[in-house]
């Protein structure tokens, strides 16, 4: 199987099990919503990427691995899409969850796939037991306080944003958590995987902040959003050519933190390959 | 340490990691704030009962399962109190956490503190490693879906409510996962403390329908609140006397359930006393 197949296997199973027998029939559909049918699953798919880079020893960990972080990705943007947040009504295309469900369901469906990404780890196959506690160790800090997703998030409602630090929580985390993620469970050490996960974090959010600028995005969120709810952006700081020239660097950047795996060659070709999808052509092609 | 220390004690160290450094001060408030001061700490104080009536040979392990259970309790607290729930201004006497810190953090401090709660088990020092993904798996499926508590909740959004299933979901759940959690780390069965655990959940859902119907209750909502939201109550079905009439049937049946452990009859004597406190002296006392 290939990674897309991997990756929504093991989706599938997690959501039906959590949707499955006892559950409120709403909830379960709201739960299948929320995770189908889905983006570009980046996260997963660099997870698998480096754990394949390690030699993947340890599939069924890995897939597991990839599976909650979607989840986890999933669950932050239901809640962040809610009206005390973005007030989004659209999200990869259609409504959000609120918008079709109501609050009250879209609040339990980012807490019950942060639950079922924990469970989704908890029950894998591990070749060493004491690799599935290090993981969810990994994931949780990723997501949580002080320097997850939702304390990134939490930046939003102090006086002052540090923007550097924000953007490392709130986007950043669970880019580290993915290359990190993935050399743990393929029995790498993870800390020689943190910068790769931070340069593709930033790069990312970079991304985000042109796509804002220009219209579109991964959010599906329309031009200006940033603009309109004061959020910083750093086309505004660099202009769009300032902010292509940024996304560049970090890309290289993460491209030459790869540490020397045997299968590093096809890990740099993937990353390159990634960036390249993450500007839309009509504006510009970040190539190395 | 008694056990009300070895709670505290652990849920300080839980709050100070995911509030330290890099945390957004008021998120960093707002974390503590919804921990402490706690209420009666019911769930993990019956967690450590049942590991302790096991012989408590691995208190580390216990001690984080025990936090963990409260964080989550917590957690739910949080986001219940919400206004696209229960809408409450109070909590244990106190301003609630939307109401100080706005709906934002108030989300975000729910998700922060189940992140936490899986960190926490993940990190406790363990005697089998194995243990720690068993007990994540259970912890995870008391909050989660099906049958957890976001389930239990989100009957709520359904048109009819099976009622023996959402109070086993929404208040049983995490009982079930105190008792059961209680003998996993103390290395005993724990399929064999389950009934326990369902009984507990059961008699404090009936107490707090009377706690409800006569005013008062963990939460300090407010007589009437479940007529006022149209919530079931098990009061207005078999009236006062009928529902004293049960907790006490319940609290009997969960006494019976204990298995013959060596400390089974120290934890007899701490259900009992506790089942004496589920209900305010004026009211009735069900003595067993």
């Amino acid at each position: 199987m290939d990674a897309d197949a991997r990756i929504e296997a093991r989706l599938h199973a997690a959501i039906e099990r959590a949707g499955g027998k006892g559950c409120p029939p709403r909830f379960s559909e709201a739960l299948a919503y929320a995770v189908f049918p889905g983006g570009a699953r980046v996260r997963p798919q660099l997870l698998l990427a480096v754990a394949a880079a390690c030699g993947d020893p340890a599939p069924d960990l890995a897939d597991s691995a990839a599976a909650a972080l979607e989840l986890l990705h999933c669950a932050s943007l239901v809640h962040d899409d809610l009206p005390a947040f973005d007030d989004a009504s659209l999200r990869r295309g259609k409504p959000t969850v609120h918008a079709v469900f109501g609050q009250p369901l879209a609040i339990l469906t980012g807490d019950a796939l942060i639950a079922l990404a924990f469970e989704t780890i908890a029950v894998a196959r591990a070749p060493d037991p004491s690799r599935l506690p290090a993981l969810t160790a990994l994931i949780a800090r990723s997501i949580g306080a002080p320097n997850g997703i939702s304390a990134g998030q939490a930046w939003e409602s102090e006086p002052a944003i540090p923007l550097e630090q924000y953007h490392r929580a709130k986007t950043g985390a669970l880019f580290v958590a993915a290359t990190m993620g993935g050399a743990l469970v393929a029995g790498g050490n993870p800390e020689r995987w943190r910068t790769l996960g931070q340069k593709i974090g930033e790069a990312y959010q970079i991304a985000d902040d042109i796509m804002d600028a220009a219209g579109g995005g991964e959010a599906g969120k329309g031009a200006g959003k940033d603009a309109q709810l004061c959020r910083p952006n750093c086309v505004h700081e660099l202009g769009m050519d300032g902010a292509i020239g940024r996304l560049k660097a970090r890309v290289s950047e993460a491209v030459a933190s790869i540490p020397n795996v045997n299968g590093a060659d096809r890990l740099r070709q993937i990353v390159t390959a990634q960036a390249h999808r993450l500007v839309p052509k009509n504006i510009a092609v970040p190539a190395e």
